[in-house]
């Protein structure tokens, strides 16, 4: 029995963990709590109404943004309510007297699909969550590539437009600034779609635009592919993996991204990858992804 | 003792390795060979003359371009005589009864540096190699990376710039069509370079026109250093690495390349990762750098 616990920038959702599925499940907000201390005592509350004294469980995940494995920190998260860096893995530990691991969200992912899901048994495996972000998390040689500070599998942040887009990160052409919501948002903008679309927020009504038909909705997903190729050949020219997962609302719209995805991957592979590389969506339950990637951190 | 063997395109050059340095050299030519037999007998001739009876080798390691290290296998290198598949570790085990070991060429000189080099002590490293073309080698959790096919390592072909430039992979805007010898002597010409410059072959040309004040040349020098910097900040994203060694004709003209690269390479990177990568120049000879390396391909 294991907890993972996905903390977002909005709520926090955890569950009970039992051999890859979740059994149980409670959530609480990220945001109102006084301090990080009172975040984690209604954290340890909630880990404490999940679990049954007859059967403790042996450790805790937690996956977060911007948290670092090697420190157990989550340092100045910026879609999160701290301003400072919070030693939440050792907070809970205190709290619950059961181990904890904290983990990056995006590595998080990776390693669930890696453990229970759709990149089971793959020695080198690429994951890419598409969402307000762009996450990776990258397996390579059967281990996950944490970098010589803990914060490597950052793809989104890869240029791939030189002098491009505005990122968040304050930088320029980020392939984040491309594919994630806001980057489709902008280029639906830019190839002139109907404003009224807009005014959803989100990225299902551009979805929803193009299965009616929509010129430049349509459009905005063939140059997301197109993009999100570079990107993802790029990755695959630096770590070789079998398999690619993406994950994540915008990778789920079905065939509207995977179908140019697949044409513009194939074109933008080096030629010792073809037909070396899989690519596929997500096979865990949304719901539960999330958890069961935290859950993977205490396998590490 | 081990012996390490360099296969270039016109030269192979061999050396006896005695911890961590060459303590006798041999080569031969690459070509001008009946068959790739023919080059294997000469090959195992030669490794018969650096060595005694009295304290025979413990290993060969071979580093060659397009060799596949799971395989064993020369895979249709354009830069080589044979158009087809060489078994070459076998081939050399069969005639000389010492175990051989065959690796890429950039991953051998990864290993070089990470065993004996720049880049000793580091567990996460990347070694870039910048000459005809552009190699690179990764070393993540104290492991090469080699991918799932041995192919991995390719930063040279990751796009840099989308539709950009062709490159000799068939593919457009690889890294390796703006930083290798090619690349360069490209951009020279395409800043209105003197036609004169370009008559001598290689770099070393374009190095001295800018020690001279050539302005052509050192904007040659400043452009070479953004792309590059673009191609490392997206590599570092990826595995983290601590430590960066360049290595090559490009690298080891003085400042040239090196101090526009600094100032590009900081500007390049995301925030995360500022102050935590160090970018050096090879530390290892010239001469004895790739034989290095492909000895040290036998003690993984």
């Amino acid at each position: 029995m294991i907890i993972g616990i996905d903390i977002g920038g909005t709520s926090t959702k955890l569950g009970l963990v039992d051999q890859g599925k979740v059994v149980a499940r409670k959530s609480l907000p990220t945001t109102g709590h006084a301090s990080a201390d009172a975040f984690a005592d209604a954290l340890a509350d909630a880990v404490g109404q999940l679990t049954t004294d007859n059967e403790p469980p042996t450790g805790i995940g937690i996956g977060a943004p911007n948290a670092n494995q090697l420190t157990g920190i989550i340092e100045m998260a910026p879609n999160l309510p701290w301003k400072h860096d919070v030693q939440l893995a050792r907070m809970l530990e205190l709290r619950t007297g059961i181990p904890a691991v904290l983990g990056n969200d995006a590595n998080a992912a990776a390693l669930g699909e890696w453990r229970y899901g759709a990149g089971k048994g793959c020695k080198d495996l690429l994951m890419v969550t598409l969402g307000t972000g762009v996450g990776s998390g990258f397996i390579v040689n059967d281990q996950l590539v944490l970098g010589s500070h803990g914060n490597a599998g950052e793809l989104g942040h890869t240029t791939i437009v030189i002098d491009g887009r505005d990122c968040t990160c304050g930088r320029k052409g980020c392939l984040e600034a491309y594919v994630s919501i806001r980057g489709l948002r902008q280029t639906y903008s830019e190839l002139d779609g109907d404003p009224e679309v807009l005014k959803e927020e989100g990225v299902l009504c551009i979805a929803k635009a193009a299965q009616q038909g929509d010129t430049a909705a349509l459009q905005t997903f063939r140059h997301a592919a197109r993009w999100l190729a570079v990107g993802l050949a790029n990755a695959v020219a630096v770590t070789g993996p079998e398999r690619i997962v993406l994950f994540g609302g915008i990778a789920r719209n079905g065939e509207l991204l995977m179908a140019p995805l697949r044409e513009r991957f194939r074109q933008s592979l080096l030629n010792i990858y073809h037909g070396r590389v899989d690519l596929v969506a997500s096979a865990l339950p949304d719901n539960d992804a999330a958890i069961l990637g935290a859950a993977a951190l205490t396998t590490l």
